[in-house]
């Protein structure tokens, strides 16, 4: 990403004038700039998270496959839906968010999944 | 939950007699459990940075709002598009995995900020 990238979004908002004659909107962007930096770093984290999770999905499809068990556990499911749901509460998260990201995990692994077996 | 709960799983898949005449079925038993454990490792550690992510989604929003910023930002979301696509392919990834994940908290965000404008 070019340095004239990064900065299309400070140019296209507000300009040096305008910061001058408005400290608090300079304030604003520098605020904001920071916890844009944070959310990047966060995305990091749970993409990385997420690359760990799919090889993990991966690999127990592999053994359910060889020892004959069925792909789908909808228990497991609503068990794991129940644990994300209250640890959300805990950390100050909306539940519902939490119950959203077992669902698109739990597709995109099924999508997957179908993928695979479709190209074999 | 339950110790009950937690064994329904494996009770309803395999029984100990089962396990005794096959010990591969119990090779592939304990394998995915310890596999499902790492899975909710996994899990708890993406709640949990979701939960900081939210924080500051919601406190962009008060400053965006405060400075008379529009709420999107397109420009910004395609560079996080492209950032997390590269991130996913050098860890192993599939990057349209993690252009679902940007959708996702995007939307859920979105959601979230409509459903506090709603309120008050």
């Amino acid at each position: 990403m070019s340095d004239n990238e990064q900065s299309d979004w400070r140019n296209s908002t507000i300009d040096a004038a305008e910061t001058r004659e408005h400290p608090e909107t300079a304030e604003a962007v520098q605020a904001i700039e920071r916890l844009r930096g944070s959310i990047d770093n966060v995305d990091t984290a749970i993409v990385m998270l997420l690359a760990e999770r799919f090889k993990y999905t991966a690999r127990i499809g592999q053994w359910k496959a060889r020892a004959g068990f069925a792909p789908a556990d909808n228990e497991r499911e609503h068990r794991q839906i129940a644990r994300l749901r209250t640890l959300a509460e805990q950390a100050g998260l909306d539940p519902d968010i939490a119950e959203s990201y077992h669902t698109f995990v739990v597709s995109e692994s099924k999508t997957r999944h179908e993928r695979i077996a479709a190209q074999s």
